[in-house]
């Protein structure tokens, strides 16, 4: 009830601060004889790390991840993957400054309020350090769903009101290449660039910006997801917006759909060879909550980081007014790190959804 | 696992299909000693119902609830509260035509794939008329939720390009009376008229459209919510996700908040008196997933109704093409029935985060 | 969490008081396709009926189950069944004699203290006709178990001092009807008789005693149970102590087994053909919480029914010495009529579990 | 689902196997503000390590707890608390002549069935050793619950054939001194020179000897339970059936209650002072599953260790009839180590219910 899993069947729970010993995850549920390469775990942790370009944070953390259990031999065993990720990097002295006042947009005030204490150090587990236990369990996640041959995509699409041109994902290995070449994370180089240009100087300024990130989920098998409650984009919406800093999500024809006429939205059934599919595809792979074998596409919002280089009014906890002046390391737009926590909340919820479509399915 | 239950504490479980005997709901958890005002529950359910307007479906169901357990002398005991729902007008006739035919963008493929048998008189479980369950529940969520002082209130803000004026909801009560005097259930009376003109126009063009709702929860208790997975945002995100036809949530900023910089995003805290409020609320009422005692704000976008009065083509249970002519009696705008869907989804969340609260408030 | 539901993905949510309007069940995850033979639920409810025989209640129900939804054309369609079994002989005045005391070792006391409310004109939740509605749902489980080769038989292994030989369950079919030629539902004759015997003396004596029953399930696969929390025998255990009055459980070798040494104790392996068996089953077909493949056997205790015809002291509302008289029909001993609650809650769990097991079994 | 997670708001998941590099714990919805005494947690986890007297396996585990995560400052803060508890004494090598045997009355022939895989090395999840991650976050259960004036207390009441008188546990000090004061952990002296003199001739000669465990719970508030399913005496059964090696549970007046008449079973209520209390206790504490203010009782028993220092018949993975030899280091009776875990488990379900119940109690 506190909240700390995700999953029914195919289930992780997450632990630490950002100013604690270690943060860590559980992994229950994974299927046994997956091999688990953990050079795949450590490239997708890097995506997400502190420090590896000049528009994100520069607080060093090489987020290395142990395993602890569920692995014999190279290959999961079907008991509790465990994954240790200690922290390095805690410089405790950055957050002195703060340890009374409450951050403006943060959750220093509800933490606050609803526990009565926090570990003022750090955002405790409000921290976007939270994340990489995802990641780590999500790589995972991806392996096991690589043998079954579906595939996840996601680029940064847009910055501040900078909008990349809509991508062709067919061809999804150059595509990531070109993802991974730059370092907004944005598959469309020319925007890309744009993107670049315009974080460096938002962040020269002491300020920060929103983004946005489109996904994609490909070759998904119909069927998995459950009509009412759990419907798959459902579960996909909430996993995305427990992403720290997302406002909002979307998929498929999404907002933008909700102006369209249903002559116009309608996606008509069509074959190609044996199989079905439509000609549009405006519910995003997704009818009735149900995976229908097309692209699962969609879309995420962040809103920009709270933490930013300048002083703001603010009040401490005595509820005094005072000001805050910025410190200590942050990015100025979270979304070319995010990109990874989104392609990984995406496995954990399909990879779920596939072990209890799998409970019905040889039926 | 098969997603018809909602919450954790305060929860609810659906049944019964659009064609069968009565579809309905058990809602568990509810405190014991709520006064349960069975006329407010029926008023609640007759702002679903079909019928209601021009602008709505002429499918006639009076959607009468009878609740068969839970209560005593008028009192919640705390045991399950049983509540069930006839279907009257079930007319099989008008869905003959279509018995192996897929609609397009409805879930009859999909649910064929998945289930290998279908109840092809109506949606089954996808059928709009499961949400009179969920309606049922959450006004007796709306109930508990008044005693605690908290209010919701949601109107169509959206119907295709046609928005709304931001909404002052500091006088609720004559909003809702406002909202209530329009068919469109638009609590500006100017933007209703357009709307109403609109949607009648595209229903005798056969056609259908989609649009917006909008929803305010005021006085909600600083600390409700919980800080990684189950955010308070992010199980109102699922709740509204998992309304047929939604395709897309935002809440405080949404996806215009990601355009913007930190600078002008943050909220600044600032006292009124002992409150700690902000300045702006750009946060939506919620921080790091929990709830900061403004008024939390969120937006859903609903797809234009899949069923539309033309021929379309097709393909049948064979994979062979065909044709699919609209007949019956359908929406050409969902918004303003949903309305009080959206209310009701958001009633359960809060009373659910509520319990999780109270679990740990008294020590 | 108000414990009202059981099973992760064969799951039912039970509702209903004795002196409402009607109990009930909601069954979620039931597989699409299995043939629902609505007489064989309807003989599994005669089972538990009232009235059946002059050593159970004279109460007079017809236990008749309806299904409103879920089942289209005989066949579950993946969607929730609910099923309905309307209260039929209320006769509330039976109980205002004791609407305000508390019934020795009943339940008022403490729903009383829990709730602040109670309906005293039945034992509300506590009273044995909630379990009808999981005789209902268990049945509708064995379909599906029978269909996978799976078999359940439980019969009264005790009552008072007397107790049945062990049975050896080779031919189930011949066990069964003897077990249902008699009103003891023993499967040994003479024991029965001597059974019948005993109750009806108890009963003319206005008292009542408790007694025991042995269950066996055959021909699960290997594989079935988690290996921690959720052992396959933990949730037995759980299912059997949640059934009214029962106040022990033993699987296998049970208590008599921990006065074994591990040399006469151990199960040594052998083969059968390509079987791989077990010498002798003190492990009551469950290592390490899953299943061998050895007939599972486990052991329940109920205490005497506390409902008795005589004056007994106890206290008012008011926390005042009264005098409370038995009144009304109950039963003399209730085994008879839960050997059928307890192989439903038995298949309820295998049902669960086989669907957990084949979450990954096609992988 | 693989069920590596038990309780539902005091919530614990664990991980790790008796020979990976460390196994632990994660404690989610532990209050927030409770004075984390690591002190007290190291010296439970002392009562259940293994090599603390000649009774006991003479494996060498200093089994020391390193909290990650959840503690700030000695206090809980509401987040997920993760302990960690090294392996030191792997010793593979004991292992190896067993790779690919089937222990008789293990669980390697289930785990190679179910995962296609295991660790060899050791007993995987069915290992003991997972049980010291109950027990250091039974511990913090114990304190929470401490704060609340709720006292849980376990000792060896049997072993073999030997039983021990019934134990006044009005002085629960004095008790615990005597049980600690032998390493048997009966509270009764006599016994436990008995038991302990049997243990070692057991020991001596090879084999192992199976027991049972009683318990109490007092000062529990009345109102803890929920009325069907979620019993407060079925959750106890299914913490303890989880437990390695337990065969049976009962609770209050257990199977000697079921050969009882309702006239000398039922609890008659009395007042004492502002108290109401029962003349009796043979419903152990708990009616109609809901706690009842008097003391909680139940008993458990353990089957003998599966593992002897004896040659046995066994089958390898291929099939084939072999032989297996004892070595390594074992129990030969498994009780005096299990006290610690029986409390540990009962704490963590109590302290559940508690919160579950305070979700209510303060509207």
């Amino acid at each position: 009830m506190a909240g700390n899993t995700f999953g029914d069947i195919f289930k992780i729970s997450t632990f630490g601060e950002s100013h604690g010993k270690a943060i860590g995850v559980i992994l229950d549920g994974c299927p046994s004889n997956i091999e688990i390469d953990e050079a795949f775990i450590q490239s997708e942790l890097d995506k997400r790390r502190p420090g590896q370009s000049k528009i994100t944070t520069q607080r060093k953390e090489s987020d290395t991840a142990e395993i602890l259990s569920g692995v014999f031999e190279g290959k999961s065993t079907g008991t509790p993957i465990a994954i240790l990720i200690p922290n390095e990097d805690q410089r405790s002295k950055d957050y002195s400054h703060i340890s009374d006042k409450y951050r403006p947009s943060h959750a220093d005030y509800t933490y606050q309020m609803k526990y009565g204490i926090r570990d003022y150090r750090g955002g405790g587990r409000s921290s976007a350090r939270e994340t990489a236990a995802r990641v780590a369990a999500g790589a995972i996640a991806k392996l096991f769903l690589k043998k079954q041959g579906i595939e996840i995509f996601a680029h940064v699409s847009g910055v501040g009101t900078i909008e990349a041109p809509n991508i062709d994902i067919a061809d999804l290995k150059t595509l990531l290449d070109t993802r991974e070449s730059n370092i907004a994370r944005c598959a469309d180089p020319a925007t890309a660039n744009e993107m670049i240009t315009f974080i460096d100087s938002v962040r020269k300024d002491g300020d920060t910006v929103g983004g946005r990130i489109s996904a994609t989920i490909r070759h998904v098998p119909v069927g998995l997801g459950e009509p009412v409650f759990d419907k798959l984009h459902a579960d996909l919406a909430k996993a995305m917006m427990g992403i720290n800093a997302v406002h909002g999500f979307e998929y498929g024809s999404g907002f933008e759909g909700s102006k369209l006429r249903g002559t116009e939205h309608n996606d008509i059934f069509m074959t190609e060879g044996d199989k079905i599919l439509t000609r549009t595809n405006y519910s995003g792979g997704i009818q009735g909550g149900i995976s229908n074998g097309m692209d699962i596409t969609f879309k995420v919002a962040f809103k920009p980081v709270a933490t930013i280089m300048r002083d703001q009014d603010t009040l401490n906890q005595a509820g005094e007014a005072t000001t805050i002046s910025g410190k200590g390391r942050h990015d100025p737009c979270v979304v070319p790190r995010a990109v990874i926590i989104v392609e990984s909340m995406a496995a954990l919820v399909v990879a779920d959804h596939l072990l209890k479509y799998n409970a019905y399915s040889s039926l």
